[in-house]
């Protein structure tokens, strides 16, 4: 277990930003009268939704590469990129939420980080495949050189 | 794997329970002939695609949450809460696709439900870091007192 | 680790495979002059669009079923239908974006390696049940026989 509280305490924390995000669009329902089931009617409602709906698309791909990046790479790293990951999709979702074309730098952030996860998961899980079936522990050499 | 094998058997049901309800979008685009890749068109048609797009919004933060009580604080009672969440989106999902406002009580009953995994986890991973780093493990604590 | 990493490594694709649908979304807001938070305007763009929702959808319950069945019953096996759940998704995407019923091959494919996931996860689920509660391990049972 305790090589996995950092990458579930992120996780938690991400699930209530989301549960955040999908509040918001349920307040901005009021605020801007859009009745159910419609999801268009007003900008900024709109604007409001296609920013949480955006952040609900890239949910799933940030936790899949949240926990495999911390299992086969480094547990704090990862937890710190996720904790990154979710101050840029702060910034995306309130950037959005006022102006479409303020969405840019939170987005780019967001994609980067996820970007960054992606590849050391990949190189967590090629390291591991290399020890497991060549017997050839690279992240360890590594350490013993350095 | 046994510690996990009831989150599991609540996962796949639930992953079941949504593949239910893609099922019913796409047999609800025959009924009301909503051509694809429309959406829109028909109330009807309209009610149970939100309904169902709003349950796809919270399974991820539905499984995460499930799993870091289950694995956390308690297994048996995530899989109960797991359970119940599964009954609630159920009325919700129904109720939507009668009228808007009968997906009310099915929505507060799973956000509810969810609230209380997303507190049990939390608990959990305290009381795991705690054990990990200060070596206190209240839960045992408190059963030792009761 | 090892009995975890085939489905580490074809969910770090799936991961990249998501994020490329999301990147073409993108593309095709771009190409078709589609400006956020719109999602309507363009045939071509909404097909996009939604052919990269629909796997949104189905991408949660994926993860959820590859790693039951690949934990339950059987890693390679799991993985494998994994990369063959990926083609189908590839052939969906691109043929919905084509035109709406040349979806229907890879929707057909997805759905059918989905259940074929999901009844694996569940006879999986159902041994180690067995095993556990009644220490009855059939796939072990079989294996003697055959």
């Amino acid at each position: 277990m305790a090589e996995k509280i950092l990458l579930a305490a992120v996780s938690i924390l991400s699930a209530c930003q989301q549960s955040y995000f999908a509040l918001q669009v349920g307040m901005a329902r009021f605020k801007y009268k859009v009745i159910p089931p419609a999801v268009t009617g007003s900008p900024e409602f709109e604007r409001i939704f296609r920013a949480q709906q955006n952040c609900v698309e890239f949910y799933p791909i940030f936790v899949v590469t949240l926990w495999i990046a911390g299992l086969y790479f480094n547990q704090g790293l990862a937890a710190c990129l996720g904790l990154a990951y979710m101050y840029a999709r702060h910034l995306y979702f309130w950037g959005y939420s006022e102006a479409s074309n303020r969405r840019i730098i939170g987005l780019k952030w967001s994609v980067g980080i996820l970007a960054l996860l992606i590849v050391l998961g990949t190189l967590g899980i090629a390291n591991s495949f290399l020890d497991e079936y060549l017997d050839l522990n690279l992240v360890k050499l590594l350490r013993w050189h350095f």
